[in-house]
């Protein structure tokens, strides 16, 4: 019996490029050899920040200050260095309502008061919201230290936030004194041409915000290969906070290696695919569930937030999914106070793009089957 | 100008097995593919846990339990969450007077008290005098939580503790209810074919070791490929305080791949090119300055301690080695209370072998033309 696996954010195995990476691997290794005795540093492997540079400046016109990039294994050990730098015990941190449930957890580890900002699926943040927000804590005496927000594609919602915003927001940052940790991890799965707008580290002219990217999400997550780029001081402080030696330079050179190469090509083989598979969900949720569930419909990244209905019985739906091996995720896990929301997360890029139709049509009827209202017809 | 590089814990780099790595990226790549998609999880890539294992049997001959095992960036990594996790401010902490520079930042860092046990150069802690500073401390009503070790090859001073002091070590470890963490970063590099002393963690019968180990020691220290293995409830208590969702499994599997394959061989040709050098280092000292200094004769492991003249300025050390470009670590560094002891620790393995008689007789003149004595003369 297959898997349909929509859970977890890896990206398109069929696209993954072994050969290419066999090939730099070679080279790599060529050119390194016994210079790999020595310590990355904390900055990491010198190759790799070109690249980390070298994209940006693809996207956004301006290359990265080198010296400030710092390599970490994916961009979740780059959050765990940052916001574990910078969150003490009961500091507040403001985030979308919804978010990466990796980044909640690490931030309830680290026991920061969640405030959660309300935002839409199209534009994400409400940043007039956060104003109020920050107003009213401002009254009570509450300084937040910081403001986590993906911009681009984001997690779970695939929202972008608009350039007004971006400003908006950038505004407040200085305004109120806070940090910005942007999440770019999503940023480069992207299914049309058309640009997202200017990164937040880009426009920030007051050294508010602290960029985090990987390239674990365009190749494998199992190459932990992500960065964060903080100007100074607070490259020093994340670095006396960092206490691994650094990430390791093999597997950064084999990664620099193959994407000074062949990044443009390798985003278009993947991008394409992903996007097809995006497409194949959304084509079969049109098909089965337009009547009773709403969804996104990402332009770029690895997730589609399905609104079910409010009859809807979860502990039915994950038995019912679970008979058929079709894996998800509960929106409540992505929602910054947990809130048993009737939403869930799919994650598409997986998945083998011939059995999406069927996963989903799965999924359709266990979302039909795990309807109270049925459920009740089912036992009278 | 040459450079002498006398400094940090880097293995030989002309050993560095540049043709079987590409082989065995070739492999591991061929074999994993896509599934390099997929997070490697807290634990690590399998294959490298199944590497520890197995080198853990050549030597103890017994295997590690696979489960317990956690792959981290090099042993640094594996000692920042370890001591990380159990030890918070103020806590006190018991190791060799004179121990690993980097776990002493890490343990200052935590905020830590160190308590320095006496040791000596062949045997390794003293665990009589461990003993009584246990029952100093319990009168005071002090509780330590940790004592950090490393039993073999020791880092700085090449000091082996033997079976009946790890025995003794053991026993008090279970009557004063304290963690052991073994770090064995040198464990494989040996110059004799006689083993060290069985392991504390296989010689523990009441859960109190935690062990560390690497393979960046053998290969380099930019493969960044440490581990810890901690038995329950420890395993799991230290994967809460873990938040980078896993060591590169694309690395991993290029070192499990080539290990499974030449471990062996690869000891012998690099341990072999270690001892050379080693053995250079200790010609050229005995040649020059056997009048003035005393030093350890390392039976393995990357480092030899020399014992200066107390007449010793080390400003002008320092300046006369820099000139001539030697590179080598004060001996405070180690210094578990940053004493200005007059030692210094060499660090042998990356100069290449026909360059230790230069370097080292420079390193000699340097020391000679640093005594007070020796300055007022020229002076007068």
């Amino acid at each position: 019996m297959k898997d349909f696996a929509f859970t977890g954010g890896r990206p398109d195995p069929y696209t993954f490029p072994t050969d290419g990476l066999i090939e730099a691997s070679a080279e790599a290794l060529r050119e390194l050899g016994g210079s790999l005795v020595n310590y990355p540093g904390d900055n990491g492997f010198l190759g790799m920040r070109e690249l980390a540079s070298i994209r940006f400046e693809r996207r956004e016109d301006i290359p990265l200050p080198i010296d400030n990039i710092s390599i970490t294994s994916g961009s979740m050990q780059a959050l765990d260095l940052v916001l574990g730098t910078f969150i003490n015990h009961g500091d507040t941190v403001l985030t979308e309502e919804l978010t990466y449930s990796g980044t909640l957890g690490l931030l309830r580890h680290l026991k920061a008061n969640l405030v959660g900002v309300p935002m839409d699926y199209r534009d994400g943040m409400d940043i007039d919201a956060l104003e109020r927000i920050l107003k009213d804590l401002s009254r009570q005496h509450i300084h937040p230290k910081v403001i986590y927000t993906t911009p681009n594609h984001q997690n779970p919602t695939g929202a972008i936030l608009s350039l007004d915003r971006r400003k908006h927001l950038l505004a407040l940052a200085d305004e109120y004194d806070l940090l910005i940790v942007e999440d770019d991890c999503y940023g480069d799965i992207d299914f049309v041409p058309n640009p997202t707008p200017d990164s937040l580290f880009k426009l920030d002219r007051a050294n508010r915000v602290i960029f985090v990217g990987t390239f674990s999400k365009i190749l494998g997550a199992g190459v932990r290969q992500g960065y964060f780029v903080a100007r100074p001081p607070y490259h020093r402080m994340i670095h006396e906070n960092r206490w691994d030696a650094g990430t390791s330079a093999l597997a950064s050179a084999i990664v620099a290696s193959f994407f000074k190469k062949h990044l443009d090509e390798h985003l278009a083989v993947t991008n394409a695919a992903v996007r097809a598979k995006c497409r194949a969900v959304i084509e079969t949720l049109a098909s089965h569930v337009s009547d009773i569930c709403t969804w996104t419909k990402p332009r770029g990244g690895l997730f589609l937030w399905i609104h079910l209905p409010e009859t809807t019985e979860m502990d039915i739906l994950d038995m019912l999914a679970a008979e058929k091996k079709v894996g998800f995720s509960h929106g409540s896990a992505f929602h910054y106070q947990s809130l048993p929301i009737k939403c869930i997360r799919l994650a598409y890029a997986y998945c083998h793009v011939d059995d999406i139709p069927e996963g989903i049509s799965y999924l359709c009827e266990a979302i039909r089957g795990s309807q109270v209202a049925s459920v009740g017809i089912a036992a009278g």
